[in-house]
């Protein structure tokens, strides 16, 4: 293990973190607002950890290797929330560490659940940087290092891995810093063009961005305690969209850009993505038509709900927890196919629902003709077993931890439908579930060891299992 | 497709259940009761319609292949189920067809779940025969064929590998017929011994062997509204160990009968299984407590409820509707565990965990290490990457089976534990769940079309999901 690359990897991101405050603290500013104080607080920390890191840490080779990957991405992510849980305790806005921790994982990994029961009481700046984490989250800050930072980390790549989610990552561009600032100059692109439809709306900057951040991040922070529901249609319209377009895997839009639209158009991962969404929108909307009576509403309601919470972003426009019984059950599953790898989305991603889908097809085939060879081809490349026996040991890991921390969160005796929905909502990092932890409820009823097992099902969730367990593992650390 | 020896098995089969049907039969002329008539009726309809298809369909080669077998499987278990229906529509003691196909399915599946809401309305002959298709389900009525009928099929293994539970059916003597002989003979013998214990604490015949019959295929049918509760504390624990001996692998059994202690002491399912109990009861039985307040009571409930759930039998002595979530939780999570490959349980298998799990490691080690190459064991025994692959295609399948059923069931608007745990109940060959189908409650407020798809998904999980869905699969039966 390159004990001192990890620590010189974290040290910069904190530093990056004390950049990224600097919003936050100007909002701050702007609005005149008493946080000002806890963002400078923690700005000066976070610099004087970062430098205290990379000075002390300096390494002699920057070469890093899968294990020092999965180490940085995980450590690095409980120091950032640590870090920007600070702000939230300084400004005793949420005095609990334990509550601000919760929200500010439920923050960068772009959760969305919240433990606050009042928002009104919130400051401008709290609330930006409340949001602000699902922006940042989204893409992955040790990504938007490798794109700033020139030449960072030798074999970067394993970082990427390690952050960017889904089974397959591959580089768009032979440099991994060059495919990194791809990737945040279409994630940057396209916040704001969703931030100036907003305003178009009538909707003032501030909320705005609010809002454009935690879509863009598939997060779902928001600044009312409705959600979006008290937002005009044509909000919830764009919102609806949006969510939809975050959920697609931001190589496509590079491939767009390239204006090789037959890839774009060939791609199964897409279609399955959006023939799930459409699906699960016909019978929603359908199921729902008994409550509503009015079928644009229940179309732009279903659209609504299907597209927040398949893409695990956890806005609402409506308490979905009233809802039939299955329309409540086509959410559950949703939650965890989520959106397409190489998004912001979190769940299980539709390339591993496609792969499954192929694997079994194969195994059937297999049972019948057992000498049969068949190859099983992804996006138009062949995937190899080693792939294929991946996909389906990440999934059955997935529903494993899923169980564990089911098992784990039932303790605090709520019911069974608000625990295990907790759990579905917290590792597929979309917010709201059903019950106690519906939209319109909150996580605040929580004991502490379960805000903290939930933290760490967020964290799972968005960094996809591997790098927080591997961290976690004491044969990680073992000398040899 | 070997057409003619399809048919031609179906046949036999249908004859033995004639044979079978005669136990009923006669339970009726004792207690001299009205529904002699039914039984008689169809044990008639049954000789006619085995030789129909035994006389019309003389194959003119008796060798089967896979696909053959799971045909062969899934068509002669769904017309046993159609069959074993009549005495219960004849008799009019279940009038509804619906409601007595739902009422065999569980029994021949050794589910247990039932639409009966007053037992004490039926005659003796039917309750015996709901239990004995417990009994007859639990082996598998086309193993006891095999056993009987000397070389009814070439290749038979086929039809054992399709119809006994667990990723690896292996032979435990080189002869098919012989090995299926000393798999029922342990399973007679046991089933006698559990009679005689129940005897020995002053229960009745009747009621003796149909607890027994109950146990034996971890069925979980009684004859009272409460189940086993108003028994004694000597009967309950005789069934609790009962239940936990006939979720072990016959294997096992004729390793003891062979003095191959070593063999049997070392088998890693075994401990995996006996840990996953010994931590299951403990947890339930600590959350009870507060509940029950004394701590034999509280061991004595937990140890059989979970030994019940667990090896996916169904008796119970509380209504564990009311427990804490934790105890729910637990329940739930064993629920799908189930017991061990080659024993008459229900679920995914314990061998299925521990392969999993083995998986999982092993991914662990390939991700920090790419180039190392590690032998995962079973049994003392290396498994090839084929029966791995299978063993993880099989759980991505079973789950997505268990959602497909759910979202089916949800349309009728039941709360969602109730449609979650009945789903999870029946695919998982248990009976009672949560909610409106707990232990106290019944699945007769379930629409008829969701008693078909819960029929469908006790099947799917009693011969684990590839025998039903190749058969019902267009691409088996296209011409090539």
């Amino acid at each position: 293990m390159n004990r001192r690359m990890v620590f010189y990897m974290i040290g910069q991101l904190v530093k990056a973190e004390a950049v990224l405050l600097l919003l936050p603290l100007a909002v701050s500013v702007i609005y005149g607002e008493s946080c000002v104080v806890p963002f400078a607080v923690t700005v000066l920390a976070a610099i004087a950890i970062g430098f205290a890191f990379t000075l002390i840490s300096r390494p002699r080779s920057k070469v890093i290797f899968a294990r020092e990957g999965f180490v940085i991405v995980a450590a690095s992510w409980l120091l950032m929330s640590v870090i920007g849980a600070m702000p939230f305790v300084i400004s005793r806005e949420i005095p609990n560490f334990f509550d601000a921790f919760f929200e500010t994982v439920s923050g960068f990994t772009t959760t969305g659940a919240s433990v606050v029961t009042n928002l009104d009481a919130l400051s401008k700046g709290v609330l930006f940087w409340r949001s602000f984490t699902h922006w940042v989250g989204g893409m992955g800050v040790l990504v938007f290092i490798m794109a700033v930072v020139p030449s960072s980390a030798d074999r970067s790549i394993h970082i990427m891995k390690a952050e960017v989610p889904g089974p397959i990552v591959g580089k768009l561009v032979p440099r991994v810093r060059q495919t990194a600032r791809i990737l945040y100059l279409i994630y940057i692109g396209l916040t704001l063009l969703q931030t100036t439809l907003l305003l178009c709306g009538g909707m003032n900057l501030f909320e705005s961005l609010i809002h454009a951040f935690g879509t863009a991040g598939t997060g779902g922070f928001g600044v009312k305690a409705d959600s979006i529901a008290s937002y005009s249609p044509y909000i919830q319209w764009v919102i609806t969209v949006f969510m939809l377009i975050f959920g697609v895997n931001f190589n496509l839009y590079y491939f767009l850009l390239l204006r090789r639209f037959r890839t774009v158009f060939k791609s199964g991962e897409l279609w399955t993505y959006l023939g799930i969404y459409l699906v699960a929108v016909t019978v929603v909307a359908v199921n729902i038509y008994g409550i509503y009576g009015n079928v644009g509403e229940c179309i732009r309601l279903s659209a609504f709900q299907v597209s927040s919470i398949s893409t695990t972003t956890g806005f609402a426009t409506a308490d979905f927890n009233n809802w039939p019984d299955l329309s409540k059950a086509v959410l559950f599953v949703v939650m965890f196919t989520g959106g397409m790898a190489g998004s912001t989305a979190g769940g299980l991603k539709t390339s591993r629902i496609v792969l499954l889908f192929k694997s079994i097809k194969r195994e059937f085939s297999r049972m019948l003709h057992p000498r049969s060879v068949s190859v099983v081809k992804f996006e138009g490349k062949p995937v190899d077993d080693v792939t294929l026996h991946s996909v389906g040991t990440y999934f059955s890991l997935y529903i494993g931890v899923f169980i564990g921390i089911f098992l784990l969160v039932a303790v605090d005796n709520f019911d069974f439908e608000t625990s295990i929905s907790a759990v579905a909502a917290c590792i597929n990092n979309i917010g709201p579930g059903f019950g106690a932890v519906g939209p319109m409820g909150s996580y605040a009823g929580f004991s502490a060891f379960s805000k903290v097992v939930l933290s760490l099902a967020m964290l799972l969730g968005r960094l996809e299992l591997y790098p927080i367990m591997i961290t976690l593992s004491p044969s990680t650390w073992a000398k040899r």
